[in-house]
């Protein structure tokens, strides 16, 4: 780290600035003032601006109603905060949070617009990540933040039902916001990429909506900027063949990177005493959720040793309350976890793990591949499971009704308005 | 063009899902409802949540006042909308419209402290600048957008009197929404750039305020995945030298890139007519500011020839009212414009230009270097001229007497308060 000590030194520290510097600040000022009057008048600009104080509200899981933008940022966040929602492998990325998010905020009119721009924006998002690449991912980028802003752009899109040109220029703004890093993982950084994704989809929709204009071609301009592989390979098909049949849901409440290895570990139907594990997984994990000695809850969702150890001592791994400061640090936990090895296997894809336990002289090995394919039916039954451990019996109760009538109103009240104001007023206390 | 057309076909043409993937999308959407109200109620980002929506008020150009985000967003993108403003040509960005915007809205207490956050923003963005490198530029990036944001986040950070620790996690944040793409050149999606760093800085420095975290060394990260050039003798000097002082204010109302050109153009004492004008100019600006043959106001804005024959003609290219779609297409201004042309020359910096005039047998040489650095007095003295110019003597004293005594009451009322609510209401339309 070089590069930021510095800076912030010199931001907070008492400044020693030449009196040129310091004249030219005062006279950036008074220009910068004149030409944002000047700017405001011309018009063009000015009616976008004295449209963002006009726009409308949209509900938000924070039981407030914010601005479309804030309300596809905030509820983006917060859909991806316990980092339990769905992930594709294709590009990993985790389809749902930003784009669901931009798509309500776009206010599809009913159910099946709804569920129709929610499809176009994953497809999308899957699609333009596999077009900007695996390297892309491996280089620093987070493609639920980055594919994810522009899936969330064309989904809102079509909710909005934008014409093709306001498409175009909206993917061209949205351009100049796709963005975010890898290096927020660990971090409350990680939700916000999200956010971040579904509000610039939402965002350029409507700036295109209202007459924004933006770059042609801004995704490819995007891709060609970030030293993107751009596979046009990735769009065969598009409309035929459904990338989005491999959606991966999560049944664990830790990074999707563990989830074949505590598959393959269900397997195991010895008792808890073990004296080694050892876990074969991609290599591509390894920066991503491979905490060996994790001291944090949120660091123990990224940690394969850690989540083997509660595993083996029969810890849920599904229920988030599991996944505490103090769980990370118990004794137990830490002592399991010190028998658990963990091997990167260039034979494995990257959804695959192998698994070996080692009691005694009996070496078992469990496998399991997430890409895999399950009934659509096992999945719901599933979901239903996880979603009333998740928010309660009631609440999820609810959701699945909206879903099942295919009501879109009931789905909004359902997502937004189920938190009391008294647990509200706790949060925000 | 091969990504953008069949994506913006596929988003909006009636759509032939399998049932496979209809039921994927039913099944994230209540997934992912189930996450949000968790995520929410686990509390951490809940808090962030609750908070914005209680984000206080900054008044804009537009005369409205928004929460201090939109208001950064709106003021920087208004102050860059007649592309008038200030630049610097160690990173090639204009510094004034993201920092400025995202200063005044973290509410510094005086002049004084504005000034010096203003300072810090400036100087951080052009030393970040030369540290992402000459590349980054040239590749399709917007310095004004990415170094900017990190300027913005900086100076911020210091009108928020944000502890180091704050200030790093403010850094970590703002490197997930740095962006920004020269692609938008030409459209309105370059102002926007301006209004999409002074948000990002000012998001990231009020998130971190309120407790967010981010990635450790955000900038580095940036650095990393976009393949920046990352000269670390970038900094050297930070503090004790200042790049701000080379900064270039506009007195021509078009790109800064022709302004060498325009300067050296106005030493010619010749009349109207000429046979040939030829420009040599540094490479680089062939891809920003070289519009052949214009066909509007705003194109115009980027073309060498047009300027030049607007120079030769009498029309003042110092007042906006020049850069019309009617003026780029007017049949003087386009016959002249025929008999210029623009060369590259490897010998001239990126701040010089050499302009050769002919007469018959009589060619005269004109050369500008824009890095000559001009005292203030001459600065000063011009910029009374063109702020007058642009929003009016009245409106323009104030402003100069805000600063003259120094009180920033004063000048936020001149800067967000001179525009009449009549002429407000004529752009709202």
């Amino acid at each position: 780290m070089y590069i930021t000590p510095p800076l912030i030194d010199f931001a907070l520290a008492p400044l020693t600035a030449t009196p040129r510097a310091r004249a030219i600040a005062e006279l950036s000022a008074v220009d910068w003032a004149a030409c944002g009057i000047a700017g405001f008048e011309e018009g063009t600009f000015g009616r976008w601006a004295r449209g963002q104080a006009a726009a409308g509200v949209s509900p938000t899981f924070a039981g407030e109603t914010l601005t479309g933008p804030a309300a596809a940022l905030v509820n983006a966040t917060l859909s991806h905060a316990l980092d339990f929602d769905d992930t594709h492998f294709a590009h990993i990325g985790h389809p749902s949070v930003a784009i669901i998010a931009a798509v309500l905020a776009a206010k599809p009119k009913d159910w099946t617009a709804f569920t129709e721009a929610v499809l176009v924006g994953f497809e999308s998002s899957i699609r333009i990540g596999v077009w900007l690449g695996r390297d892309h991912y491996q280089r620093g980028f987070h493609q639920t933040a980055t594919a994810g802003a522009f899936g969330a752009c064309l989904g809102a899109a079509r909710a909005m039902n934008l014409t093709p040109d306001q498409t175009q220029h909206a993917l061209g703004l949205c351009a100049s916001m796709a963005s975010g890093l890898k290096a927020q993982f660990g971090t409350m950084g990680k939700p916000l990429n999200a956010g971040l994704a579904a509000r610039a989809g939402l965002e350029a929709a409507q700036w295109a909506w209202g007459g924004m204009t933006g770059a042609p071609d801004g995704l490819d301009a995007f891709g060609t900027a970030i030293g993107a592989e751009r596979d046009k390979a990735a769009l065969d098909g598009l409309g035929a063949t459904w990338q989005v049949e491999a959606l991966s849901y999560k049944f664990h409440a830790c990074c999707h990177g563990l989830h074949a290895t505590l598959e393959a570990l269900s397997q195991d139907t010895g008792n808890a005493a073990f004296d080694r594990i050892t876990i074969e997984t991609h290599p591509r994990w390894m920066t991503v959720c491979n905490q060996p000695d994790p001291q944090t809850g949120l660091e123990a969702k990224f940690s394969y040793r850690h989540v083997a150890a509660m595993a083996m001592l029969g810890v849920s791994t599904g229920d988030i309350g599991s996944f505490t400061d103090d769980a990370a640090q118990d004794a137990g936990l830490v002592g399991a976890r010190s028998k658990v090895d963990v091997f990167v296997m260039d034979d494995l894809s990257e959804t695959q793990a192998r698994v070996t336990v080692e009691r005694g002289a009996k070496h078992q090995v469990f496998t399991h591949d997430l890409a895999h394919p399950q009934p659509i039916e096992d999945l719901d039954q599933k979901l239903r499971v996880k979603t009333a451990s998740l928010i309660g019996q009631g609440r999820s109760s609810d959701l699945w009704a909206s879903r099942d009538t295919h009501d879109l109103d009931a789905f909004i009240t359902a997502a937004f308005q189920t938190t009391t104001p008294q647990k509200r007023a706790s949060i925000e206390g």
